[in-house]
C-alpha cells in the first residue's frame, strides 16, 4: 500500500523544487517526477514540507493534585491539525524520584499518542542515583537532553552547583543541557512582594517574572555550560535580554541554542491588562508575554539564526483550573496552547510579512530541532528513507482561529480571533493521513517514541576544542621557595 | 561510462551517512549502498563531500600592463589540487567600460578553466548605460551577484550616491550587492601620509587600512543596502570591527552576509614586519592581515554563523610583480595565492581543532555560497541529480605546504610550512577526476560557465517586508494651513 | 554695586550644600553664609546653579534669502527667560567663503546679544585658504570648534577626503572636530525617491531622515576622528543607532561627546502624523524626531554619561516661513525653538521623574559644555572668580508652556500645553539680572563674546597617545630581495 | 599655626590652575595667590592634588587563624607614602556574627591608622539580627556601603535571595550595594576539578577563576540590585566580561558603578606561569590577573567613564603566609599590596601614556568615590572648607619600584622594577606632612574614622524611578469570572 503526494512543490530547509513523493511503510520511499502510488494526495498549489516538529511539550503533566487538560491524546491530535507531526514532552521527576521512576510514568501516559514523540528527562534534584541513571537514560533509552529548571524555586529548580555537576556529566555523556532560564530566588522574592503590596491579579504574575530575571538565568546557564563543556538549549527564549546572552555567546563561539515561542513572537504583555481576569490568567505562562520591544528582537534572532527554533511550552489549563489562582496569582496554573495554531501563526506573520523565507520556516519549526536533537534526517527531512512525517501546506487556505473549532481539550485559545492565511491540507504521520482537507482522521496509539543518539557532531567539535585548551599544569623544579 | 565513489561516509552540510555515490554524465545519478559503475574510486576512510567553491577569485586580472599570474588555467588547476570544484571570479570594467564589454574579456579567459566557474559583474562608475546593461547581465547572462568597490580611490572606487543608486537597481532586478568596505578617501589620506613621513615598506601597506576603516565602509555599505532593500555580501571580512558591523545588522534582521578569507583566519600582521622585504611585500593584499583578536572573532563568527564563507581572494602576483613596490608600498600589486590551500588548511585549524564540526565545514566551504549565489543544489550537494563536483577526502593524509610542489604560478606561498592533515585523495570535476590520489589530471577548458538566477528567495521575502513597511503619506484635508 | 542670593542651596555639577553667593563686577566674589550686599535677591526654596549654555543655535541664520526668526536679540531673551545665560551660535560661510570674512558677518550679528556667546566655526568647504584661516580663527579668534555638515548635499556638505583634512588640521591646533551627522548622499536619494512617489508631506521628511542615515554618519565621523586624532562633538545625537556608535567609540577609549536636544528627548515621530499640515511642518527639523526606542536610549545615555550634552537646535522660522514647503517638503525649513524651554523640560521630565539627580543636571546643562568648549570655570561653574552667569531655580514654580506668552519671536511653540515644574525665579548675566521673579529686564547689547582657548586636556592626552602608538617603519637591511 | 603650599598648580577633577592653598586645624581655609602662613611648602614644578582614597583595603584581616600583614599603622603608611591619604576598610563578620561586634573588632583595629578611614560594613550571612542591625550601622555609625561576597563558598558567600533581601534593605536606608562578583559555586567545582587533576600550582588558582565566572556573577549582581531598587558598586572588576555587563547596565540607565585595581591594568596572567613557585604564589588574588585583552578593556572603560574608581584590594600576605598553599593552591591567602604604589603606577602607565588626564586621574583615584561614598568635598576636594588631605605631586621624581625601600611589611612587591615617573613630593593627612620630600613623618593613631551619611543624591534619584514605574495593579470588576 503506497501512497503518492502529487504536484506540489517540495520546501525544505535548504530546497525548494517540484517533485511528487511516494510513501510505503511509513517511510518516504521516492521523490521525483510523475509518481504513481496506491492512493493519491493532491498537492496542487502547495508545499510540501516536513511536519512539524514541536520541542516543547508538556501533556497530562500533574499539577496541584490534577493534570494539565491536554493529554498524549487530544495534544497530539491539535498537533496534527495544525501540522505538527512530533512533539517532545519533558519526563519531570518528583524531587526525591528517580529518573528511570518518572520516564515509567511518561511512557504509559504517551501510549495514547497520535504522532510520533520523544523525552526530555528533567534533572529537578541531585544525588549519586540521579547521576547514575544519567548514563542508563541516555545510553538505554535514547534520550540525550536533560532540562533543568533555574525558577519554581522549592520545586523543580536546582542551584549553580547542582547545574554545574549535571552539565558535567552531560559533557562526558554526550548529552545536551536544556535550561529554563529565570532566577527563581528573584522571582519568588518579587512575588511575595507583590502579594504583600496586594498586587494579586494575573497582571502581578509578569511583574513577577520581568525580563531581567530571564536575561540574567540565561546568562547564567550559559557560563555554567561552557565551564562544563557541554551544549545549551535555552528553552522558551522571551526577550531581548535573554537574546542578548545568547547572542554574546554565540560570538564567542559557544554552541548555544535559543527557542521563542509563537507565543511570544505574537502576543504581548498588554493581555494581562485586560479587564477580565479570565483572559489575562488563561495567558499567564512563564515567562510572560512581552512588549513589542522583546518581539521585534525574537523576529531578528529567527532571521538571523541567533535564535534556532519555534516552539509552544504547550501545557493546557482550563479556565476553571485557571482559576485556582483567583486572589493569588502565585497559584494560577502556569501555561498555554499552541500546539495546533504554532504552524499557520508562524506562517502568517513569518512568511506572509517577508520576514521569513519558507525554507527558514521549515528550518525553525522542524530540521534546525531534528539536527540539534539528533533524530534528523528520519525526522525534519524530506529524504527517501525518511519518516513519511509531513504536511501538505496551502498557502491559500485561511481561516479565524477560534476555541469553538479547535482539538484542544481547553474552551479557550490565546489566539481567538486571530486570522490565518496557510494551512495544512494534509497532515501525514508516518505515512498515514491524519488530517485529510480538513477532516481530522487521527489514530489514538500510532505515535511511536523516537530514541535519539548522544554525541552528535557539536557534542564531538566541542569536546575535541575542550580538550585543546584544557589548563595544563606549570612545571616547575624546586618547589615551593625562591633559591630552594 | 560511469564512476562510482565507495565506502566512504558522505558529509554534506547538514548529513553524515555512510553510501557510496554513482556519477554518470557528470552528474549524481544514485547515492546508496553497494553501488557500481565502471571505474571505481576507493573511499574507505575518507569523507565524501561537495567540492569547494572560492567565490572569490582574480585570475589573470588586469594590472599596471601587466596581469595576476594565476590565469584560468593554473588557477584552477590548483583549486582542483586542493580540493575546490568551482570559482567565481571578478569581471571588472575599466571607467567608462561597458559591463557587457568587460564581460566578453572575462569570457574570453575563461575559456581555458579546468573547473566550472561563475562571475562577478563589478559595477565600477556609474551612468545610464551601466543602469540598463544591469538588466542584461541579470537576466541573459545568468549573472545575480555585483560588486561595489568603496576603496581604491581613483580607480574602482564608487561614492555612495552611486551606491545607492546601484543597490536600488539591483533590489528591482533580483540581485545582490557585494562591497569591498574599506573608506578609500581616508586609505588614500593615511597612504600619502605614511609616505610624506617615510614609511614606505610593506608594513605601511597594513598601517594605512586599519581594521577602523574597514569596520566603517563595511557598516555603511549595510546601511544603504538596508535603504534600497537589496541583500548584501561583504567580501572578505578581515576583522572585528566589520564583523560587529555585520552580526549588529543580522541582529536587526537585516540580509547580510560576511566572507573571511583562509589567510585572515590563520595569518596575522607579523608577517608584515618580517625583516625580508619580499616576504612582507608577497603577503600584501587589502584588508590586510590583522592580530590574534580579529583571527578569534572570524573564528567564532564561522562557529555561530555570523559569518558565512571562507573564500581566497586568490589573486596572484610573483615576487618580481611585487617588486614593482619597492620604495613606494602603493605600488605594491595587492594580492596573495590561497586556492589551493583554503580547504586543507581551514581542515587543519577549523575541524582538527573542534572550532568546526565536518558539517559546517562543508557549509562554510561550499554549501553556503552555492545557496546564496543561487546555484544550490546543482552545486554544494551530494543529491541525486546535482553536478558530480565531489572531493574524496582524507582526514588522515598530509603535507608540508611548499611552493615547491604548488599547482599555483607564483613562485611562493604565504602558508609556506604550514602542516596540514586533512586533503583531498579525489576530486572530480562534473564526473571528471581531476585529482587522483595525489596524481592531477585536470583538462584544460572542461570547466563551463554557470548561469545564476536572480530573485531568490531571500530577495523575495526581503521585498515583501520592504513594501509592508514602505513610508505612507498622510492623507490630510485642508493642507497647508491650520483652520483652512 | 554689589547683589547677594541668600538663602538658596547651590547647586553645581558635583556639589550640593547651602550658601549664598555674592557678586560684584559682573563676577562671583563670595560665597558663604551670611553674605550681604546692595541688592539682595531671595532665594529661600530655590536652588542656586550656574547658567544654562546652550551650546547648538542657530540666530538669524541666512536661508533662501530671508533669515530664522529668532536673532541675537530674541534669541537671548528667550534664553535668559528659561535660565540659560550662554549660547553658541555657528558661523557659517557660504561655499567658496572665506572663514574669516564669515565671523565678521557674526560678530556684526551678534551685537545685539542679551547674554554672553561664542561661535563655532563650521568647515562647508575645502582650500588652501580654509587651512589657513582655520589657524587664525583658533589663535586670535578664541574659536577652538568646528563644525561640519555630513548632510546637506549641494548645499554645506563636505566629503570624507575633506572631512579627513579638517581633522587633521584640528588635530594640529588643539581644536575639537563637531559633526552634524546624516548621510546627506543617502538623504537626497531618499527624498528624491519620496516625491517621486507622491510623498510630499512633512511627515514624508522623517521618512527621508530615518535613524540609520544618522546613525551611519556618526560612526564614520568617529573612524574618521580617530585616524586624524581629534576629539569629536556629535551635535543633535537623536537616535539610538548614532548613541551606539558613540558608546562603541568610547568604549574602545575614543573621545567622543554626543548632545541629544531637548525636543528629541521629550518628543516622538508622531507629531509629523498629525492631520494638520502646519503642526506637523513647525516640527520639521534634522534630525527628525524618532520613537520611544529612541527616547529611552537618550535618556539611559544622560544618566550613564554617554551623552554628555542637552541643547536646543534653536533655529526658529514662523509658520509662514514653514509654508516654503507646501507640496515639496523638501523646502521647509529645518528648525525648531527650544531656547526657552531646554531647562524646565529636562528639569520635569529628567529631575522631577528621578532619572537624573540635580547635580547631574547641572553638568548637562551647563558644566559638562563648558569643560568641553573650555570656557570653564568662566562659565557653568558657582566659583568665587566665575563670571555671575547663574540661575535661582524654584522646583515648585509651575507653568504650562505656551506660545503666547513666550519670548521667542515665533507664532507657535513645539512644546505647546507642556506642563513644567522647575522654573527661574531669577536669572543673571554676569552680574545683571536679567529675569526678576518673572518679569524679563533683559538688556540689548549687553552679551560679549567668550574666547576658548585651543589645545585644552583631553587634545593633550589624546595627541599623547596617538604620538605613543604612530606607525613605526621596520628597518630592513638588503632591500629588496630575499639574499639581496 | 597655618601651612601654606607655593607655587603649585592645583589639579582636580575638573579644574588645572595656579595657586597657593593655606592649611589651617586640618582645613584649607584658603586658596588663592600669594598666600603666607607659618610652615611654607615648595610646590614648583607640582600639582597639588586631593589626596588618594583607597575604598579597598584589607588591614589586619583575620586569616586561618592568622591576619594579613599590614596592619592599620603599616597599611595607613604606605598609602601615605604613595599620595593616598584615606582608606576605606571591610568590617568582616563572621557567619553568625553580629554587624556592630565585628564593627567594635575593626573600631579597636584602626585606632593605629596614620590617615583618616572608613568602612564598609560587610553582609556575609542573613538573619533578623543583620536586618535590625542595618539600620543601627547606617545611622548611628554612619557607614552607608554594605560589601556582598558572591563567592568563597561555605565562608562568606551569600545567595541570591539574601541578595536580594539585603539589597532591599539597603535601598530603604538609604544605602549602597557593594559586591566581591564571582560565582562561588563554579569556582569551588573548578577548584575540586583542578586539584583532582593534579593542578595544584598557583596558576591553578588563575583557572579556577576565569573571567566568565566574574561576568556572570557581575551581571547577576546588577539583576538584583536593579530589582531592589539600589545602587550597585562591583569591587576589583578585572575583565571585559564583568565590564561588559556594567557598560550593558549603564546603557539602560542603571546605577553601577566598575572599580578596576591597579594590578589589573598593569600586571597580567603571565605572573602565575613564572617557574619561581613563589613569585606566582604572591600574585595570587581574587580575581586573578587577566590578560592584554582584559586590560585594554580597563583602561577604556577608565577613559569612558563606565568604569569610576581605582582601587588596589591592598591585602598583604608575606612569603610564609603565601606558602600555606603548598601543594594545594586553594590555601594560598588571597591578595596582593598596592597602597604605595597605587598612584605613582596609574600615573606612570595613564597620564605619561596620554590615556588619562590629569584631571581625570585626579576623578579615579580620589574625587570620584569620595562622591560615591557621600564624602565629598569633605574628601576628594581642592576646596576651601575641605579637609587638607593633600599630595603635591611631582611629575618629574621617579624611582624604581622595589620592595627593599617600601613601607609594606610584606618582603616582596608585586610590581618589583617597574620604573615609575611621577611621586609625590608631599603628602599631608588634614594638614599634617606626612611625607615630606622622600622622609615619613606619619604620625601614629592621627587618622580619624570618617563618618558617612546615607541616601546620596543617585539613592533619591534611583527611588524616585523605582517608585514612577512601580507595577500597580489592574482595577478589575467582575471577578473572576467573564460575564460573572
Ligand atoms: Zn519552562
Ligand atoms: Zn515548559
Ligand atoms: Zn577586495
Ligand atoms: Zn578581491
Ligand atoms: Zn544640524
Ligand atoms: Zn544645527
Ligand atoms: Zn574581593
Ligand atoms: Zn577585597
Amino acid at each position: 500500500m503506497s501512497t503518492v503526494i502529487k504536484n506540489g512543490t517540495i520546501v525544505t530547509a535548504d530546497l525548494t523544487y517540484e517533485a511528487d513523493v511516494r510513501i510505503e511503510g511509513g517511510k518516504i520511499t521516492e521523490i521525483g517526477p510523475d509518481l504513481k502510488g496506491d492512493e493519491t494526495l493532491d498537492a496542487t498549489g502547495c508545499y510540501v514540507m516536513p511536519g512539524g516538529i514541536d520541542p516543547h511539550t508538556h501533556l497530562e503533566m500533574p499539577f496541584m493534585g490534577t493534570y494539565s487538560s491536554d493529554d498524549f491524546e487530544s495534544g497530539t491530535r491539535a498537533a496534527l491539525a495544525g501540522g505538527t507531526t512530533m512533539v517532545v514532552d519533558f519526563a519531570l521527576p518528583s524531587p526525591g524520584q528517580g529518573l528511570l521512576d518518572a520516564l515509567q510514568m511518561w511512557d504509559n501516559k504517551s501510549t495514547r499518542a497520535n504522532c510520533d514523540y520523544s523525552f526530555h528527562m528533567a534533572v529537578t534534584w541531585w544525588s549519586e542515583q540521579v547521576f547514575n541513571e544519567m548514563e542508563t537514560v541516555v545510553k538505554e533509552r535514547g534520550i540525550n537532553t536533560f532540562k533543568h529548571f533555574m525558577a519554581y524555586k522549592g520545586a523543580l529548580m536546582v542551584n549553580d552547583d547542582e547545574l554545574y555537576a549535571s552539565f558535567q556529566r552531560l559533557s562526558e555523556l554526550g548529552g545536551i543541557a536544556l535550561v529554563h532560564a529565570e532566577n527563581g530566588d528573584v522571582v519568588a522574592e518579587l512575588q511575595a512582594k507583590l502579594m504583600a503590596a496586594g498586587n494579586t491579579g494575573p497582571e502581578a504574575h509578569a511583574y513577577s517574572r520581568p525580563a531581567q530575571v530571564e536575561g540574567e538565568a540565561t546568562n547564567r546557564a550559559i557560563m555554567i555550560a561552557d565551564m562544563a563543556g557541554v551544549p545549551l538549549y535555552v528553552v522558551h527564549t522571551s526577550c531581548e535580554e535573554a537574546h542578548e546572552a545568547i547572542r554574546r555567546a554565540k560570538m564567542q563561539g559557544k554552541r548555544v541554542w535559543g527557542e521563542p515561542l509563537i507565543q511570544h513572537l505574537t502576543l504581548d504583555e498588554s493581555e494581562y491588562f485586560h479587564e477580565d481576569w479570565d483572559h489575562a490568567a488563561r495567558r499567564v505562562m512563564s515567562p510572560p508575554f512581552r512588549d513589542k520591544r522583546h518581539q521585534d528582537s525574537l523576529w531578528a534572532g529567527l532571521q538571523s539564526g541567533t535564535l534556532s527554533v519555534v516552539a509552544t511550552d504547550h501545557c493546557a489549563f482550563t479556565t476553571e483550573q485557571k482559576r485556582f489562582g483567583v486572589g493569588d496569582f502565585t497559584k494560577i496554573p502556569n501555561g498555554t496552547g499552541g500546539l495546533e495554531d504554532r504552524m499557520p501563526m508562524l506562517w502568517t506573520y513569518g512568511v506572509n510579512t517577508g520576514r521569513l523565507t519558507p525554507n527558514e520556516f521549515v528550518a525553525v519549526t522542524s530540521t534546525n530541532i531534528a539536527k540539534i536533537l539528533n533524530c534528523y534526517p528520519r525526522k525534519g527531512a524530506v529524504l527517501v528513507g525518511a519518516d513519511a512525517d509531513l504536511v501538505v501546506w496551502d498557502p491559500a487556505k485561511e481561516k479565524t482561529i477560534s476555541a469553538d473549532s479547535q482539538q484542544s481539550a481547553i474552551d479557550y485559545n490565546v489566539f481567538e480571533g486571530k486570522h490565518v492565511k496557510g494551512l495544512p491540507r494534509f497532515t501525514l504521520t508516518r505515512g498515514k493521513v491524519a488530517v485529510h482537507d480538513g477532516e481530522i482522521r487521527t489514530e489514538e496509539g500510532h505515535g511511536e517514541f523516537v530514541k535519539r543518539e548522544p554525541a552528535g557532531a557539536v557534542n564531538t567539535a566541542l569536546s575535541t576544542w575542550k580538550e585543546l585548551t584544557a589548563p595544563r599544569p606549570v612545571e616547575r623544579s624546586g618547589i615551593p621557595a625562591t633559591g630552594v
